[in-house]
């Protein structure tokens, strides 16, 4: 190291912040391979391995020396460039968050959540809350002291410091008029919607070959349609799909195929493929540095969302799909027209899950979840009660009632998985891609008809340079409104949710 | 750390070691990664991984402190257990070799070998040494260096120092004699068994379906019959076929199959398993320690080889593979009978090439190299001479000189990949193994019976506690002696050779 170098502490500190993002997207890495390729004996190896990259990271990221270093940098930011100073400001971020909690608290917050991710598992086989609820009481716990630590530390209210680290610049001032907006109009258009369709005829059985195989082939075709290559991305499968956080020019994303289904595999593949153009597209003069990440879960929800289901369901792609679904998966021509492929993906459902819910009616799903969490983190809620909340909550939204637990308050892992906090980008996301589709298609109108086509080109021509390389060398506001003229709003979403699911004829 | 720990040297360098060497097992992941599964454009970013991993490790393991730290762990070693005291003795070893060599010069090394490395595919394909020989000499000037550092660190002779890294233990006083013997005896050998061939039928050519999805099947039978489980082993396939250094309980390796030779599924197969039974029984107990590594690179290639040669081609197995060929390849009844394949499988070649050689040719490949690099590193012979003196001792030991460079100095990666001092153990290993496998045979003469049956539990049971459970608590001499009574020899190797090819009837 030079001595110019020694004596410059934004170069040091971001020496150790990308020796630590090299080091966090090789776990990412092995995360990844855990999943698809480990070997089951390899667990309690991989578990020293994660543990050994934790503890690097948090000796290079995580010292008091940092800090110094840290604030030492920032005492002449206005020398630096503006990347510099936006890589300044998420490395003090990400070392705000390390720093304002104990690591014991983080160690024993792993531990619990560790088996608790086994209990829910037979938990929410058997619908059994009573089970699953003295872990996650003990989870809330811990909870409470991180929130409490990252409040005082980040100067954010509790819930708001929790949502910092995954999703800065959102807060719980912003989402509330969102929420509470979406929270009022939504299960009206609903039910407008639902009798809309009541007089529509019946989706046509589809018939077809629906082995493994053939969804392979088809999942491979529609991520080379939406924009990837081989040369930089990879598609396998796993029983939970994910988009690994990926590296420079190596893209790796997961579907999901069940042998009677075959949506899954255009809509957990369009979901996943759009995550990992976001991560493809990221600026490679910030690669390894936190300045070069995706900015937060709402704006990498955003694109995974507008590609699923603004791009993915919009009559013009639905159109291109019709014919494709047929040549892939064969069976009588009559069900792949594309009136049934239409009456098929813009159902309504009836369904419980939130992974499996239709655009309508997913942010509620969300807001359900944001709703219970911010009473649990303030003391409002009882863990016990969460049953009796959660069924309370989803018949007022959905006029129904879970059957049971299962498809009720614990169908989803994050809250074994110790994600708190996390649930609103899910909603977030999707407004924030109709917004941004809304914009797109304003200033370039080619974008539709070339859907049409199966061609993404114009569709990322607008979306790379607003948002995926942009990375988080802004902040999420000043992303948004560079984007689209505005702050993040329910208005687009609703405005595209009615125009999708009560003018647009079938035919 | 409690106080004690802090105040215990060897707990501390310990730690240290024991974080590296779970490093050092994602390095070895990712590396696999890369060959089997990484998109292309994934190199620049993997190179960056790479380079974080080697820097933390070093920071681990090669500062001053640490040097400290374990002299200061050496005062007191007597009051330590024996396997403290082997891990503190591999420690140091590990750490000589590192602080002996300025870390510029390693990365010299690598930057030089790197570009090497691709100069050497086009050379190869055009037989053209005056392309390979100006980067090699510029190698060679950085490893005599490297010698000259380690040799004056360590103690030892400058070709023993660079062996010392990857195979401790064995020096040229040990090689030498062994060496000598067979390069003695070898040709002499050949020429007999050559001439006794010449007499027997010619083999029957064998047909089947020899595609990669058969041989792929046939390849994951033999390792489950050599007692790999898919619970802890995965098989891939890769150009080229290596077993990458494992964690515990996930061993991994590649093979090669090609479209017209069935022959490496079952050789490159069989090497690459008996490396991974090895890793797969080192003891827990001393796992991500250095001293629960594999013994050294001899040690490892006698488990490879003994598994592909000794056992691989024993009368018994080659009986009890020739009906699972037919099984999996069909084809003609006649071409799969046992003496066919036992004809197939037993011919001397007249290949040129090291890694297509018979068991009789193979140590001669290997010894033509050795003798080489001793006169490359003594200055005895210039990298421009390389060509004619590898040409002239080839026709001496085989009667024949390479068509071409490609099929003669050109053919190996190694010394492009910057390992020099490393091809005796492939000569070595076989010595060994061929020791141990007369031993183990002596020892219990129901081993080979059982090959018959296609059963590797006698074998593995003479051959687990002796040789991989031992991982690096002994040295290697300990090990060989406790195991087969003597120190390592190439006479049990030339009582192998001569029994199996000159008494042994093809009915």
């Amino acid at each position: 190291m030079s001595s110019s170098a020694q004596a410059d502490p934004y170069a040091r500190a971001a020496a150790k912040f990308a020796l630590s993002c090299k080091l966090a997207s090789i776990e990412a890495l092995i995360d990844w391979d855990a999943q698809t390729n480990m070997p089951k004996g390899g667990s309690w190896a991989r578990g020293e391995q994660r543990g050994a990259l934790a503890e690097v990271m948090s000796d290079l990221t995580g010292t008091p020396e940092i800090g110094a270093l840290l604030d030492e940098a920032q005492g002449y930011a206005n020398r630096l460039g503006p990347a510099e100073q936006a890589n300044l400001k998420e490395m003090r971020r990400l070392y705000a968050h390390r720093a304002a909690v104990p690591s014991a608290l983080v160690v024993e917050r792993a531990r619990v959540s560790q088996a608790l991710q086994a209990t829910w598992l037979e938990a929410r086989k058997n619908s059994d809350w009573a089970a699953f609820a003295p872990g996650f009481k003990k989870l809330m716990v811990i909870h409470k002291e991180v929130a409490a630590a990252k409040a005082a530390a980040l100067g954010l209210a509790p819930y708001d410091a929790m949502m910092d680290e995954q999703d800065p610049g959102l807060t719980c001032a912003i989402i509330d008029p969102i929420f509470e907006d979406l929270a009022a109009s939504l299960p009206g258009l609903l039910a407008e919607v639902r009798e809309r369709q009541a007089s529509w005829p019946a989706v046509i059985d589809f018939s077809g070959d629906f082995s493994m195989a053939k969804q392979e082939k088809l999942a491979q075709r529609l991520a080379v349609i939406v924009g990837h290559s081989p040369e930089t991305s990879r598609i396998d499968t796993a029983p939970h799909p994910f988009s690994m956080p990926h590296s420079p020019g190596d893209v790796r994303f997961t579907t999901r195929y069940s042998e009677d289904k075959f949506r899954y595999s255009v809509t957990a593949t369009l979901h996943e493929a759009g995550h990992s153009m976001y991560e493809l597209n990221l600026p490679r003069a910030q690669a390894f540095s936190p300045a070069g990440f995706a900015r937060g879960a709402s704006a990498h929800e955003s694109q995974s969302l507008m590609l699923e289901m603004m791009a993915g369901r919009s009559k013009e792609f639905l159109s291109f799909l019709a014919p494709l679904l047929h040549e892939y998966l064969g069976g009588d021509a009559a069900c792949w027209s594309r009136k049934n492929v239409l009456n098929f993906f813009r159902r309504v459902d009836d369904d419980y899950i939130r992974v499996n819910a239709d655009e309508i009616s997913y942010p509620l799903h969300v807001i359900l979840r944001y709703r219970l969490e911010r009473a649990l983190l303030s003391g409002d809620l009882a863990v016990d009660d969460i049953p009796g909340a959660w069924n309370e909550m989803f018949a007022k939204m959905f006029g129904r009632t879970p059957p049971d637990h299962a498809r009720g308050c614990l169908q989803d892992i994050h809250w074994a998985a110790a994600l708190f906090g996390y649930f609103p980008n899910y909603a977030l996301g999707e407004a924030l891609g109709a917004q941004l589709f809304e914009r797109a298609n304003a200033d370039d109108p080619s974008i539709l008809p070339a859907l049409g086509q199966g061609d993404f080109k114009p569709y990322f021509a607008w979306v790379k340079p607003r948002i995926h390389e942009k990375a988080s060398l802004k902040s999420f506001d000043d992303i948004v409104i560079a984007a689209t003229g505005q702050r993040l709003s329910g208005a687009a979403l609703k405005r595209h949710l009615k125009k999708r699911y009560l003018d647009e004829a079938l035919d």
